[in-house]
This record gives C-alpha cells, structure tokens and sequence, in this order.
C-alpha cells in the first residue's frame, strides 16, 4: 500500500510538473512542482537501480549504483552546462558533496545514535575514505592556488582542469576495482549489504527496463527544475549560490536522505556512511571531471576552479567528516557536531 | 604550612595591587603586582572550585569546572570589552587557547614523559577532542573566509558572528551531556579523576563562600591588570598583540598550568590533557561565543572574525596537539614538539 | 658482475661530466652526463654509507645515514645558495620533499602492494612521521603568514627564520636521540632493518675511504650540473620553478627510489616508509634549516619564506602521506594515490 502510495505520488507529480512547465504555470508553482517530482524520481531511481543490483550481484551492482545513484545530480548539472551556468554548476557540485558529508551523515549518526550508544563500521573503510576525500580536496585546491598565483592563462587552466578531472576519473574506476574486487573482503562489514535482504521488487527484465524509464523521469524533471531556479532565485532575494548549494543539493540527494537514515536506525551504520560518503566521493573524484570533459566536447570548457568560499566549505566538511568518522566508531553527538557544521555553512551561504 | 604562605601571600598580593591601582603607582609596578596577585587569585579560584566540586559530585563538579575554571579570561575579556578593545579580547582569546594546547600540553606531557616512557589515556577521548577542536577552528575560519571574500555588511557580519556563537554554545553544553552523562563510562579512565582522592580543604558552607569570594577576587585583580597593559605595552615597545597572546595568557593560565604538570607528574595524563585540551575547547566553544552575546548586549557586537595570523596561530595549534593527542599515548617528544611550536609562534608574534 | 658494471659506469660518467663540463661542451650534453653522473655517485654515496653502518652499528649507522643520505642535496644547494640563486634552492627542498612523499613512497607502496595485498610496519612509528611531517609544514607555514600578513622588514624575516630552523634542527637532533635511544624499541619494526643482512661490501678502512671519497665526488658533479641548470631551463622553455622542484629532485632522489622501492618488493615496507618519509623529515628539518644557516655565514641569509605554490605543495604532500602512513597499513591503491597527486603538482608546476 505504501508502495502504491509512491508510484500514485509519483505519477501525479511528474504529470503536475510536466503540465506546469508546458504550460507556463507561475514560476514558483513550477519550481515547487519539479522540486517535490525530483524527490519522487529520485526515489523510484533508486528503487530501480537496487532492483537491478540485486540480479547483476554485488560488484556490477556497486558498480551500477555508482554509475546511477548520482544520476539526478550529473542530469541537472548537464543542462545547465549547455547554458553556460558554470557558478551554478560548481556551486550545486559543492553543495552535493558537503549535503552528503554533513547532512546526510550528520543525520544518519545522530539518530542512530540515539537509538545505539555506539554504532561501528569497517576502520580500514573508514581510513581509505578519509584519504579518498583527501584526495578530492586537494585536486580541486591545487588548481585554485596555481590558477590564482600564476595568473594562469584561460588555456593553460583548461589544460591542467582536463589533466586533473582524467586523473580523479581514473582514481575513480581504480577505487571500485580496489574497494570491489582486490581488497572487497579486507573493507567489508556485515552492516554494508543492506540491499540483498529483502526480496526484489521486480523480475530482471522490469528491473532494467524500470531503470531505463526512471533515468529518462530524472532527466526531465531536472531540466524542469533548472529553467525555474533563475526566477526563484531573484523572488526570494536569494543568492545564486545558496541556490545551487543548499536547495539543489538538498532536493537532488533526497533519495540518498531517507535511505541512508532507515540504515542507520537498522544499526547498519556502514551502509549508511556508504551512502553518504560514497556518494560525496563519487560527485567529486566521477561526476565533477566527467562534467569537466562534457563541457569540454560541448566546445567551452568549464575549468576546475572553485571559488575561496567553496573550496572553503568543501575542506572543513571533508574534515570533521574525516575526524568523526576515519576509526568506524559513531555516536549522536559526532553526528550532532556534522549538523551544526552543515548549519554554519548554510547561515554563511545564505548571507551572501 | 605550604597552604598558610600561599593565603598569606594572595592576601599581601591582593592588596598590594588594589593599593597600587588606587594611589596611582607607576604602570609598570602596578603590571607586576597585579599580574603575580592574579596568579594568586586564580589559584585559590582554582581550590575553591575543586572543593565545591568534591560535594556536588563529579557531573555538577565538572559542570562547576566548565563554568569557574576559565573565569578569569571571562573577567579580563568583559572588562576589555566594555573598553571596545575588540582586537585585544581576541588575541587574548587566541593566546588562551594556543597556551592551553601548546604550553600547558606541552609541559606536561614532556616532563610528564621523562619520568615514564609512555603515558596514555582513553583514545576515544583523544578522538573526540580532536574532532571538537576541528570543530571550533571550522568555526571561526567560516565567518573570516565569507566575511573577507564577499565583503560582508557590518550586519551580516555581526548576524553570522551571533550565529556561529549560539551554535558554539549549544555544541559545548551537549558536549557535556555527552561525556558527563551519556557518554561518561566510554570516555572514563582511571586517571581522570585526580581531584577527589584527597580530603577537601573545606567543609560544603566555607567552600561555596570561597568560590564566590574568589570570583569577586578576580573580577576586581583582573580589572587593575587590564588597566595597565597599554602603559605597558608602549613601554617596552610589545605589540598588542603579543601582550594579549602571549603575557596575558600566560599570566591568566597559571593555575591550569602547574595543576595539569602535577598530575602528569602523577602518571594522571588523562587528568592533564582533560585541563589543557578541556580548557582551550572551553574557551573556543563556552567563553569566546559568550563574549560575543555579551558585546551585543551591551550594544557594541563584538563579531567572531578573527586576523589571519590568529588563524594561523589556532590552525597549526589544533594541528600538531590532534595529531599528538589523538592516539590516547604520549611522550617526551610530543610534549617538546608541542613546546617548539609554542616557541615559533611566540618569536613570531613577538616580531609582528 | 652487477657491481663491476656499476663501477665502470660511474667512473666512465664522472670522467665523461667532468671532460664536458671543463671542454665547454654543449650545455645539454653537459646537462645530461652531470645528471647520469649523479645518479652513479648518489649511488656510491648509498653504498658506502652502508658499509659504514654495518660496522658502526645501528644507532650510528642512524646518525650517518641522516648525516649522509641526502648529502647530495645539500651540496647542490649549497652551490646554489653561493650564486644566490635562493628560490631555485627553495624549489629543490619542495621537490625533496614532495618527491620522497609522494613518488618513492609511492612507487614502493604500489609495487610493494602489488605483489602482497596488505603490508603494515609500526604504527607508532607512523603516527610520529605524520606529528614530525605536520611540525615541518608549521614551520614553513607560520613564517610565510606573519613575513606575509605583517610586511616583516628583511630584518625581521632573517631574524625569524634563523630562529625557526634553530628551532627545526634542535627538533630533528632530539628526534635522533628520540627514535634511536630513549624510544628505539617501541618504534622498532622487522622490516626496519634491512641493511645488516647482506655481509658488508667492504672493510672498515675502505668503507670510511669510499664515504669521503664518494662523498668528494658528489660534491664535483652536483657544481657541474648546477652549472647547467640555467641553460637548459632557458632551452626547454621549462620554468625554474619546474626544473628546481621535478627534474633536478628526481635525479637527487635517485638512490632513495631504488633502495625503497627494492625494500617493498622483499615486503620491508616499514624500511621503504623509513627511506621516504625519513629522508623527507630530514630535507625539511635539518637539511633547510642548515641551508639557512650556511647562508648567514656566507653573509646573505636566505628566508625561510616559501612561495604559496610551494607551500600548497608541501601541504597537500604532507596530508595524503600522513593520511596513508599513519596507520601502519598500505595496499598497492594508497601508493596509486600518492602518484595521482605527485602527478597534479607535477602537471602544476610544469604549466606555471
């Protein structure tokens, strides 16, 4: 019944916010419209995408959800690079990343914190995360200093962003052969498998075919989403980067929300820190460079130099989320402190 | 007899500076006698806490600690302000900090080190510290980053300060509903409660008048100390900053200082990085958040920008005492490395 | 017969350095035979430090390897510092470091993981590379800031920094005495001894002849690759800063890549991580620190103050390695990453 609840929800939002784009419905209805329908999409996505893993085994699906789990987010940064929104695209990247690190996991931890006075995780998984998050911030703070110090020209910083978004690609695909298939057992957990315990929703076939329709929903409701933003943003005063940082990303990552907090209250929390850093990992080592050389075939190339204060958000979320959680060791009030961190970051944003 | 010299020399002390403060002696005699009674005064604020703390229990106690232990920069720093010398508060709030983490640790964990081999304490303690200070140095970098590059209003400025202050806050007390009542079996350790294996000096009545009789002590030898520092620091030709980072600091620190050496001494090192790190994230998360409501209060708001060197100065403190403290095991090294980089910061600011 | 070889070919390239660089050949052939030429007598150096070692036991074998190990680095700084050429010796120190973090720590954590899935040495060991790695940034940092922030006068910059490597060199002496006396055991490891295994190569007389023999040479052929240096920058069109910190630390590192690299095929990681994050400790804080100092007596003291590129570099450097060593575990993924990021600087400083 709650399942059939979803797809009437589902159906009905994508219907609304289709008619309301078509139609040229008040900006704001249309916003709230394909904002709540991102939330469904993003929803059934998931729900697809778990279906399939569930048939491929578990290293095609990691590699599926890796491949799809961040759909919604590479979709609606597609279309605004083919409008020449780069700020918008580097500030909805960033607010990706510090949404899954702080707000997701912060959310995660505090309740399952409250329910389990200690909750734990693979510390080998913990260590290798907090270095891969390492690893992204600094290839996105190299750039920046070199670009800032040097006066770099428009071609050389095109140059050295290409170079870096393929390393970080490359690192990418390495980390799952690593983390999936040569040392799969050493960073395993019992709590990481969540996926596989309840039966499927859907034969193979409905599976695949399911998530070919729900990548299709993300794209268009995501493009929905983007042409009302402009408007939005101007009615409510609101600054462009805020925007991009923290409504975007809080809309684009509901479906990683709600699923990761249901693992942490199962005390999976490992499956829960995978959801949230996994996905924040994948968006700046996978969706970001890929992003770079999309734009980079579309003929104007989007560099990977992130603003001071974004640079900034990025490295204190990367490192309180390291401190909290590179010994696999949880609790509320390291989940509490994520919070407050998310919430300074957004009053700053949002002042701006 | 040890005990009757120290009430007899904060008794000679105390009134030596009230005389010298209000026959107008030269500044410089004034400095000096007010400065030694502080240390006087904040001694016997120090034993009247404890001795509170040996009736209330070890919850309150510690709460009592929290609240009494830092009194007398809470005093200093109302007094500065109240003056407008804004800059001041904050060196002596950067100096605080980095003198509990530097020096007070580093004191203690080296001549702590060269009596035994390997000293340690619970690692989840050292963990939670880490993340903690993390924690206070994100959120003063926040508001100095945004504020510097967008060019803030006055009012946003003084808005995101309040903020960031009342987040501050509210993390310190949940700080201490975690670790002194969810979370106090985890974090315990046999050496971290020093203060109640010997018999209080006062019965319940004599030591709650101590403690308020030694605040009332401090509030008055503080407020004759401030008077003196900018006579002072034009004599000998300091930079303010220096006086307010390192002398007064020093001076304002004193009691921490031998009481953290004494239990290291004691193979307590737990007791002692609870004083230095306790007392440094007390400042940063309870005092300095405090200072801010209390400027606003009084019509001037006081924001929570800091200069980059004070930044600087926090940073590389935080740094270098997580990356000594956070494994629960230390030694002489550590604590001379803490000590060196005391030093450099010293000769730095001494040259600025 | 593998030896024969060696010897052959480094009295050929010493003689063929020295013929070229006396004769005026053409300045890339000189540039070519000098580089070669260091490979082979950093070599020499190598071994005959070893031999010497081998008899005067470990704790002074300790000291020579710090005293002779990166001889050949000091020597071509010291040529450069005589022309005053002080960036391009500040450019050599960042390659040094970086070099051994990232690439010979690399190659050998990556190789040496290819062959055995996880390796692990002392994770005390680890934690105080990454405390004394974190020191060595602070010191390099905090000047930069204050000369920076403050407009220090060249006074007051020299002034600072003959202190602070004061400071660093009495820190790295006390971390001999440290590592090698008070705390040898507990930082002590099985693989970290590979050097005793094999019987030494030679006499005790002909050992302590070869190290001064081999160090002499190194002290020629380092002059005549300096020489070379400008012109072939200018040829190549490559920036100083490029050619001081890749090039020219590469072929410097040349005997640390090969002896590392060996030690984690034979699964003696914990030699490897000696080799490269102690070689690195001892540019930074005791190899510079002496630079500065030479410099003073020579009459022009050189700052310690480093570029904000150098400075990135040091730092991201710093914090991957720690972040993979810190823990006493490495795979063949961890030494992938460290090359990743030797690669962004690589590609980094090349564009500038």
């Amino acid at each position: 019944m709650k399942g059939k609840l979803f797809y009437l929800g589902l159906i009905v939002m994508f219907v609304l916010s289709a008619v309301g784009h078509f139609a040229h419905w008040d900006m704001t209805v249309q916003f709230i419209l394909s904002a709540i329908a991102v939330i469904f999409v993003a929803g059934f996505l998931g729900k697809a995408t778990e279906s399939v893993a569930h048939y491929a085994g578990d290293r095609v699906g990691g590699f599926l959800n890796a491949t799809f789990g961040n759909a919604a987010e590479l979709i609606i940064a597609f279309f605004l690079i083919k409008e020449g929104l780069f700020e918008t695209v580097k500030a909805s990247i960033t607010g990706s990343i510090i949404g899954n690190l702080l707000l997701v996991l912060g959310l995660s931890l505090f309740s399952g914190g409250l329910k389990f006075k200690e909750q734990s995780f693979n510390a080998r998984l913990g260590e290798h995360n907090s270095t891969l998050m390492i690893m992204a911030v600094i290839a996105l703070f190299v750039p920046a200093v070199f670009v800032g110090a040097e006066h770099f020209t428009v071609k050389k910083d095109q140059t050295l962003s290409l170079i870096v978004a393929g390393i970080l690609i490359v690192s990418y695909l390495l980390w799952l052969v690593f983390s999936m298939i040569t040392h799969k057992d050493m960073l395993a957990d019992k709590e990481m498998k969540p996926d596989h315990e309840e039966e499927p929703l859907w034969s193979k076939g409905k599976s695949v075919l399911f998530l070919v329709v729900a990548t299709v929903m993300v794209a268009f409701v995501s493009e929905w989403l983007v042409h009302t933003l402009d408007t939005f943003t101007h009615k409510f005063g609101l600054s462009e980067l805020f925007v991009g940082a923290f409504v975007v990303a809080i809309v684009g990552n509901a479906a990683e929300h709600s699923a990761a907090v249901l693992l942490a209250l199962k005390n999976k929390i490992g499956g829960a820190v995978e959801i949230a850093i996994g996905s924040s990992l994948q968006i700046a080592l996978f969706v970001a460079p890929v992003l770079i050389f999309v734009s980079a075939f579309m003929g104007n190339t989007m560099d990977i130099v992130f603003t001071p204060i974004e640079l900034t958000a990025l490295g204190v979320s990367v490192f309180i989320a390291s401190s909290v959680s590179r010994d696999g060791r949880t609790n509320w009030y390291e989940g509490f402190l994520l919070l407050m961190v998310y919430l300074i970051l957004g009053v700053a944003f949002f002042l701006v």
